[in-house]
C-alpha cells in the first residue's frame, strides 16, 4: 500500500506545527476543566436572542434572504464595511468603505498579510512575547524575526530596543498596542508615536492588530498606531488614511462572537486592492449570511451597549484572578495587570517550567497555555502562563487560581528538577 | 506622502491577476443584465424558509446557540463530518470523521491544497481547459502547469495526451470528472480508470475536484475517482481510504448555498492531519455556526430531496439553453452538451474572439466568461466562451441566446479585423 502523498509536501510545510491553543481545546472540551487556555469569550453572554431575531429577519425577507445565501462580492457585504468605516472615524479617521476588507476572522488577515509581503527569508519584526496565530501565519511564508523585548508599557521603543531591530531591517512590523495576547500589556501613548516616528524614520511599515482595543477596563482610550500615523504625517484630508504606514486588523470574535468567523482590515485601497485578489484565491468571500447577520445584530447601537455589558462583566472576572493571585501565589511568582482584553501572564519562580506545571495542572483539571508558544524564540518563554479570564464562571476562576498555586507551592518546595 | 507598501510585496505576488469572473460581477448586478457568467444557483431555489427554521432552532437552544457563536475545532463540526463521511459511504467507500475536514468553502481547500504541497516551480497537471479559481489558488504558491486536452469523454488518457504529461512529472493532477467547469464534459469510466491506473504507475497522486457530481441531468451517475482508486488498490479494508492517492474535494455552493462557504475534503488522516495544521493559521475554522445551520438544514433528507427538484429545474434550464443555441447559431459554432452541472462551453466560429465578443454583448445587457480564464496558458481559450444556465430563469436564457447569436452572425459577416 503505497502512500504517494507524504514524501510530497512542499518545503514551507516540513516544520510545521500546530497551535498549541488548538491542541490544548481537545482537553478543554470535558466539563470539569477550569480552563484558562483558549482566549475564547464567555458562551453565558452571547447576545444569542439578537442573534435569532436577525437571522430570522434576514431570512424572512426574500431579497436579503437570497442575497445572504448566495455569492457576494469578495471585498465584502457593503453595509457592514460602511459600518465600520464609520465605527472606524471615532477615532478621527476618515476610512471609507474601499480601505476596509472583510475577512474569515483577523486571523484570515494574518495569511493574507503574509501572502502578500512575506518572501521566504524576510524578517518580520514582533514583540516578545507576541500571538502565536500570527507566527503561525507568517511561519508558512517562510519569515524570519527579530524580536523585541516588551515591558509593562508595551514595546521597548528606547536604544537596544526598537531602533537597533529596525536598523537590522524587516519586512514589516507586526505590533498589538491593546492589552496584547498573551501579555496582557498596553502600549503607552509615548510608545506608540516613538514606534509609528521610527516606522517612518525607517521606512518599515507596521500591522497593528487591535482585537481587543474595545475591551478596556480602565483608564482612558489610547489612539490606535493607525491613528497615530495619519495625526504624525499630517495625513487627514480629502485622502485620510489611503497613504498610511499602518494596516490595522480588528474583529468581531471578541465583542459579538467568534463562531462567526468575521474580521475586518483597514487599508490604503491599493493594499486592499491586493488582499482581495490573494482573498479570491483563498475563499473567494465570507459568507454572506454571517455578514449580514453581524450588521444586522450589531447595528442600531446594539454592539455598543454589548459592549459596554461586557466590559463589566469581563472586568470582574479580571479582577477576581488578579486577587486570587495575589492570595495564593508565592512572592516568588509575577504577573501583569492588564487595563483591558482577556489575558494575565503569569511568570513563574526562577527555574519553574510551564510545560511541565501544564502537565500537572491538566490532572488537576486547570489548564493554561504555556508561554514558549508565543515567542518566536521557543525556549524564551518557559518560564511563563498565559491565564485567560473572561470564559470561565467567577467561583471556578477562584477555584482554578488556587489549585494553579498550590502546584507552584508544591513546586518549590520540590525543586523541578527532583519533581 | 511615501507608501512603504507598495515596494515590499513578495515575489509570488508580482504576476496576480483577479479573477475574471469575480471582475464580471460587477456588471451582473445590473437588474437588466441576463448573466451567463457565474456560476451562480438560481437564487429563487434556495430553501429559505428551510434556513430559517434550522436558524431558529439553533439560536433557540442554549447548548446549541453557544456553541454556534463560539470557537469551534479546526476539522470542522463533527456531527457535519460524520455526515458528509455517511453520504460518502453511498459510493462504497468507507470514510470516517477523520477522513474529513470542513473549508471554508471549496476553494479554502484549493488554496491549502497548494500551500501543503506546491514548491515555487512545481508543475501541476491540469486539465485544458480547467477552472480558473484552482489556477488562481495554484499560482500564488508558483506552479507551472501541464495542461492536457480533453474531449466530449473528458480528460484524454490515451498516447499522447495524460501519459506523455505524467512521463513530464507533476506534483499532482488536478481532475474535474463531473460535468466540468468550464466545459460542462464527464470523464467516461473507461478514462477514470485509466487515469487512475496512470497516477499509480506514474507515482503521481490525483486532487478530484467535484462541485457538481450530485447535479446529474440524466445517465448513470460515475464513480468518483476517489472510488476507482480505492477498488483498483483492493484498499476496502477496515482502513478504507486511508492509503488513498486521490484527495477528494466537494462543497454544498451548488446543492444548498455558495452564501454559505462550506465545502470539505477527504483525506487519508495523514493529509487531514496537515491540512488542519494550514488551516488552523488560514483562519482557525469555518463558522460554528454555519455548520450547524447547513447540519440541520441538510438533514433527515431534506438535502436528497432539495436535490431533486435543482436536477429538475437545471436539466430544464440547460434544455432551453441548448435549444436556443441549436435554432439560433450559425454552424460555424459548435458547443457541449453536458449531462449535469451548470455550464456549456461554446466555441466560437474560427477566428472570433471571446474577450471582444464580451465587449459587444455587455453593450446588449448580456455577460458571459471568455474562455482564456480557464487555460494554464491563458492565449489557447480565446475562441470558447462559458455559458452558466442555472442562473437565470428560462425566458431570459432564450433571450440572452438569442442576442450572443445575434451577435455571432453580425461577426461572421463583418471579419473579427474590421469589426
Amino acid at each position: 500500500m503505497t502512500t504517494y502523498w507524504s514524501d510530497r509536501y512542499a518545503q514551507r510545510t516540513r516544520n510545521l506545527a500546530g497551535s498549541a491553543i488548538r491542541e490544548l481545546l481537545k482537553y478543554t472540551e470535558r466539563p470539569e476543566m477550569i480552563s484558562f487556555a483558549g482566549g475564547m469569550p464567555a458562551p453565558e453572554l452571547f447576545p444569542r436572542e439578537r442573534f435569532r431575531e436577525a437571522a430570522c429577519r434576514i431570512l424572512d425577507n426574500p431579497a436579503a434572504g437570497q442575497s445572504g445565501l448566495q455569492y457576494g462580492p469578495t471585498e465584502g457585504y457593503l453595509p457592514l464595511r460602511e459600518m465600520i468605516a464609520r465605527h472606524t472615524a471615532r477615532y478621527g479617521i476618515r476610512a471609507r468603505p474601499e480601505n476596509v476588507l472583510i475577512t474569515t476572522g483577523s486571523q484570515q488577515a494574518l495569511d493574507l498579510v503574509g501572502k502578500l509581503f512575506i518572501d521566504p527569508g524576510d524578517r518580520v519584526l514582533v514583540e516578545a512575547p507576541t500571538y502565536l496565530g500570527a507566527l503561525q501565519a507568517f511561519d508558512v511564508y517562510g519569515a524570519k524575526y527579530t524580536s523585541v523585548p516588551t515591558d509593562d508599557d508595551g514595546l521597548q521603543t528606547g536604544d537596544g530596543g526598537l531602533p537597533m531591530a529596525l536598523a537590522g531591517g524587516a519586512k514589516f512590523m507586526y505590533l498589538l498596542p491593546n492589552f496584547q495576547n498573551p501579555s496582557g500589556v498596553t502600549m503607552s501613548l509615548d510608545r506608540r508615536r516613538a514606534a509609528v516616528a521610527l516606522a517612518g524614520e525607517f521606512g518599515i511599515p507596521i500591522v497593528e492588530d487591535d482585537p481587543y482595543g474595545q475591551l478596556r477596563y480602565e483608564g482612558a482610550h489610547l489612539p490606535p498606531l493607525l491613528k497615530v500615523d495619519c495625526e504624525m504625517r499630517g495625513d487627514r484630508g480629502a485622502d485620510g488614511l489611503p497613504g498610511g504606514n499602518v494596516i490595522y486588523l480588528s474583529t468581531f470574535s471578541k465583542t459579538l462572537a467568534p463562531g462567526l468567523r468575521v474580521g475586518w482590515t483597514i487599508a490604503p485601497p491599493e493594499v486592499i486592492g491586493r488582499l482581495v485578489q490573494l482573498k479570491q484565491g483563498a475563499d473567494l468571500h465570507t459568507s454572506t449570511f454571517i455578514q449580514q447577520l453581524v450588521h444586522e445584530v450589531a447595528r442600531g447601537g446594539f454592539l455598543d451597549a454589548h459592549i459596554r455589558l461586557l466590559r463589566q462583566a469581563y472586568r470582574e472576572r479580571r479582577d477576581i484572578m488578579l486577587a486570587t493571585l495575589a492570595e495564593t501565589m508565592p512572592p516568588e511568582a509575577t504577573w501583569t495587570r492588564p487595563a483591558g482584553g482577556l489575558f494575565v501572564w503569569l511568570r513563574l519562580p526562577d527555574g519553574m517550567d510551564s510545560q511541565a506545571l501544564l502537565q500537572a495542572a491538566l490532572e488537576k483539571d486547570v489548564a493554561f497555555v504555556p508561554g514558549n508558544a508565543f515567542f518566536a524564540d521557543k525556549a524564551a518563554g518557559r518560564r511563563y502562563c498565559r491565564l485567560n479570564f473572561s470564559n470561565a464562571l467567577p467561583d471556578r476562576i477562584r477555584e482554578g487560581i488556587r489549585r494553579l498555586a498550590g502546584l507552584v507551592h508544591a513546586r518549590l518546595a520540590v525543586p523541578e528538577s527532583a519533581a
